[in-house]
């Protein structure tokens, strides 16, 4: 059993909380549970109530939307320390996504009734969650501009630019998943991405295993037509009224 | 110049404000201005600061994602009554997809500056924004499962039956735009959508000129592979912490 102050310190690093009151944070935390999830299980289905919501604090989770014939198509992998799914959460809407963990996982669980009634009292807590659901939304929508506009080397590059963009790594970045879940992620048959591979090197890109040099970001970049605007990672929850 | 009372009218007809304190919607229609355009006009483009809502009072609006050479890629096609980019307005940033009026439009423009002030202040603003949020990120999930894991006569199918959910219709729904803009909304050629049009035959599905009979709503559901659950519309905005 994890304890409250410790929950506490867990959530912290996660951007949606890092950032609220210690009241509200407080309340959270006595209600948090920490579960252990072995590679393979599902943390729940979709169509499953959305009666938590997930913080993930250790090892790596797929999003995955699923057809009725067991096809499914791999939406996002995580990484902690990440929230997921608020949207089912605060609508209170079945999950349209089936989470599972590609690895030993850990995940505080928060009770999703306690969040909405939280939102209602805590408008600081509101304004968070509203940046975030936003910052979600852009996010799906450079996915399907990526999906429709974007070749499989360029949605490659791009994948690359955030990875390196969110470790602050410079021009080093060590792939945080295995090719075939990458390629899955980017839509992409395992035999497109090895061919993305050899048209990014006249970008730059070097690979091997899971190292990767990207020797030329500013070419990377022109090869990906990246928008410095448009592209950028919305991972900060700057939140705007308080300015 | 119209009126604030008109506009108070005008703006409880939007499932966004429908049920906001007479307050809050006072505060917002007395600051919303109402704008023309003609057809082929832009009501912004994306990288524009997101200085206003927009809700749409009359008239067809696109929202399309751009690509550096001009490509462009349909990914919403908005009618009456409906706000758009919330997400851009709430969290401040530039807007990722550019809105264009493809017939005469008038929409009316909340400031976003406004808008956040009083989600700070209003907990039951603040929940209805977090709900509607939550549902236009569920739509995009929706988009990306069906460019990922249907055919074109399977999206086709599915966009009917979301017409004729929407306007109550029964089996009968008169196409709301041209097959060109439709054919681009699924991310298929024209001719795929011809093709699309006879394949759904099999499933009971006439389509004459704008005229479409569903015959068999149910055969066409499973033809698309349409679940109960996870396909319905999310058109209402019923804010779960106040069950």
């Amino acid at each position: 059993m994890v304890k409250a102050d410790e929950i506490t310190v867990l959530l912290r690093r996660a951007p949606l909380f890092c950032d609220i009151s210690a009241q509200t944070l407080e309340a959270i935390s006595r209600k948090a549970q920490m579960v252990s999830y072995a590679s393979g299980e599902r943390l729940f289905s979709s169509g499953d109530s959305p009666d938590y919501l997930h913080v993930l604090i250790e090892g790596p989770v797929k999003l995955v939307v699923e057809q009725f014939d067991g096809r499914e198509s791999i939406i996002e992998l995580l990484q902690p320390v990440d929230s997921f799914l608020m949207a089912a959460v605060l609508t209170a809407k079945p999950y349209l996504m089936t989470a599972e963990a590609i690895g030993p996982v850990r995940v505080l669980l928060i009770p999703g009734e306690l969040l909405r009634r939280l939102v209602g009292s805590d408008p600081h807590l509101a304004l968070i969650m509203l940046a975030s659901m936003g910052n979600q939304y852009r996010q799906l929508v450079r996915h399907i501009k990526d999906l429709r506009l974007r070749t499989a080397a360029q949605r490659l590059g791009v994948y690359l630019l955030q990875l390196a963009e969110r470790e602050r790594g410079g021009d080093r970045v060590r792939l945080p998943f295995v090719k075939k879940l990458i390629a899955a992620r980017l839509n992409v048959t395992p035999e497109s991405l090895s061919r993305a591979i050899g048209e990014l090197r006249q970008a730059g890109v070097e690979i091997h295993d899971d190292e990767v040099h990207l020797r030329d970001i500013e070419q990377l970049r022109r090869f990906c037509h990246v928008d410095h605007i448009l592209d950028q990672l919305d991972e900060d929850l700057f939140v705007l009224s308080e300015r």
